[in-house]
C-alpha cells in the first residue's frame, strides 16, 4: 500500500511547493493530477506558474471531476500529487454532485492503492463567518472534505509561512 | 481542582468531536453546556446534528448568557463541555454586556472549580481584515476571549482537519 | 550574526506580546520599529495600546516604508522588533513599490546583521477566497512575504490563543 499524505494551509503558505518536494521523495516519474480548470486569466496564470516551477519530469493529468477514477487509472509505480481538493470540491458542488459521498469513496479506496498519493487542500475556515450563504456552505463542505481525507491519510501537515507543522500522526490522536 | 482544556480551530475542523471525546475521557455523565440559541433554521439544524452525534448519555444545559453561573451550578462530579465561547461572546456583545470582564471572571474562577471543563472556541482572525467595522470588532473580541481563557486553562489544542495540534503546554511558553 | 525570529498568527492571537517578550530576552535597550501609520482613529488607538503595554525601556522608530534601511541603521547591540510586516507590505503596495524585491533584499541582508531581529506578521490567508480582487492580491502578497522572510529566519512561530506553536526549525524541513 502506498503512503498517503494530506497537506493543508492558508493561501500562499507553501502547500504546493511542499507537496512537490514530498512527492519527489516518494519515487521517480511523478504524476501531477490537476483539478483546476483555467477558467479565467487569474487561474490560468497560477496554473502556468505552478507548471513552470514543477519542470519537465512531471506528467500532468487534468482531472477536474472524477478524482477517484484518476487515482485508480494512475495507480502504477509513480507517486501522485493531487492539487487540490478544494478546487475539486468546488467543481463537484457546482456540478450538483454528491461531493461528500465521493470524498468518502476516495477515503475508502486509499488503503487499496499501490502508489503513494499526496493531496493538497486549503484552510478556508479561519476567518469571520461569511455573510454570503453559499460561502458558508462552501467553507463547511471544505472542512468536511479535509476531515474525511485526513482520517484516511497516513500523514497530515499544516503549512505556515512555507514550513510544515505536523498534524498527524501525533501523540494526542493517532 | 478539575482539569480545564480549550479547543480552538476553524469552521468544521473537528473541534466539537474532539471536545466530546476528551470530555468523555474525564468522567461519567457529562454535561453539555450549549451557548447557542436556535435563532434560525441553519443554526437549529447544526444544533440537532450535534445532539444526534452526542447521544443520550449527555445532559444538556442551554445557557446562552450567564456562563459563569452555569459553570458554578454544574460543578459537581461530572465533566462539562462548553460549546462554544464564540457564540457566548456574540450573545454577550449583542446584549451590550461587559464581555471582557465576564471572560476574566470565568478565567479567575477556573482554578476553584472541582469538575473538569472543556471549552470549544473558534479561530476567526486568520482571514483578510473585514471591511465591516462590526466584524473587525468581533474578531478582535474573539481573539481576546481566546487568550483570556487559554491563559487559565491547563491545555490548549488547535484542531486541523479533525486532528489536534498541541498549543499549551509547550516548551516555549508554559 | 544576530538571531532572527518571525512570529505569525491571526488577529489578536498574541503575536505582539510574544514578540516583545522574545525581544526583551535577546538583549537590553530594545528598539521598536513601527511600520504603522496612525491614519485613522482605530489604528491610532491600537498604536497607543501597544505603546502603553511596552513601556519606557523601548526606543521607538517609526518606519512605514524603508525597512531595510531601518534594519541597517539600527544595527548596533540592541535587539529590534519589527511590528509588522503586513502593514509594511500594505504601505509598499499602496506606494506602487517592488515589495517582492524589497522583501527578498531584506531576507538577503539578514545573515549579515549583528543585532537580533524579531518580525511580527499576520496570517491573512485562512479564510474564504475574498470576492474583492485587491484583497485577493493582498493576501497572496502577504503569504509570499511571510515565506520569503521565514526562509531567512532562524526561528518561526505561529501564535494561537496567546501561545506559540513552533514552525521552524522542525524535523520535517529545517
Amino acid at each position: 500500500m502506498g503512503k498517503s499524505i494530506l497537506i493543508t494551509g492558508g493561501a500562499r503558505s507553501g502547500k504546493s511547493a511542499l507537496a512537490e518536494r514530498l512527492t519527489l521523495g516518494l519515487g521517480p516519474a511523478p504524476i501531477y493530477i490537476a483539478t483546476a480548470e483555467a477558467g479565467d486569466a487569474e487561474m490560468a496564470a497560477r496554473i502556468a506558474e505552478h507548471q513552470a516551477r514543477r519542470g519537465a519530469i512531471w506528467q500532468t493529468w487534468e482531472r477536474p471531476d472524477d478524482l477517484l477514477a484518476a487515482l485508480r487509472q494512475s495507480d502504477g509505480e509513480a507517486p501522485r500529487l493531487v492539487d487540490c481538493l478544494t478546487l475539486w470540491l468546488s467543481n463537484r458542488m457546482f456540478a450538483g454532485a454528491d461531493w461528500a459521498g465521493e470524498a468518502a469513496e476516495i477515503a475508502r479506496a486509499l488503503p487499496g492503492l499501490n502508489a503513494p498519493v499526496v493531496f493538497v487542500t486549503n484552510e478556508v475556515g479561519g476567518g469571520i463567518v461569511p455573510e454570503n450563504a453559499l460561502a458558508r456552505a462552501f467553507r463547511d463542505a471544505a472542512g468536511r472534505v479535509n476531515q474525511i481525507i485526513a482520517a484516511a491519510c497516513d500523514e497530515v501537515y499544516l503549512t505556515v509561512a512555507g514550513y510544515p507543522v505536523k498534524v498527524k500522526p501525533n501523540a494526542i490522536l493517532p
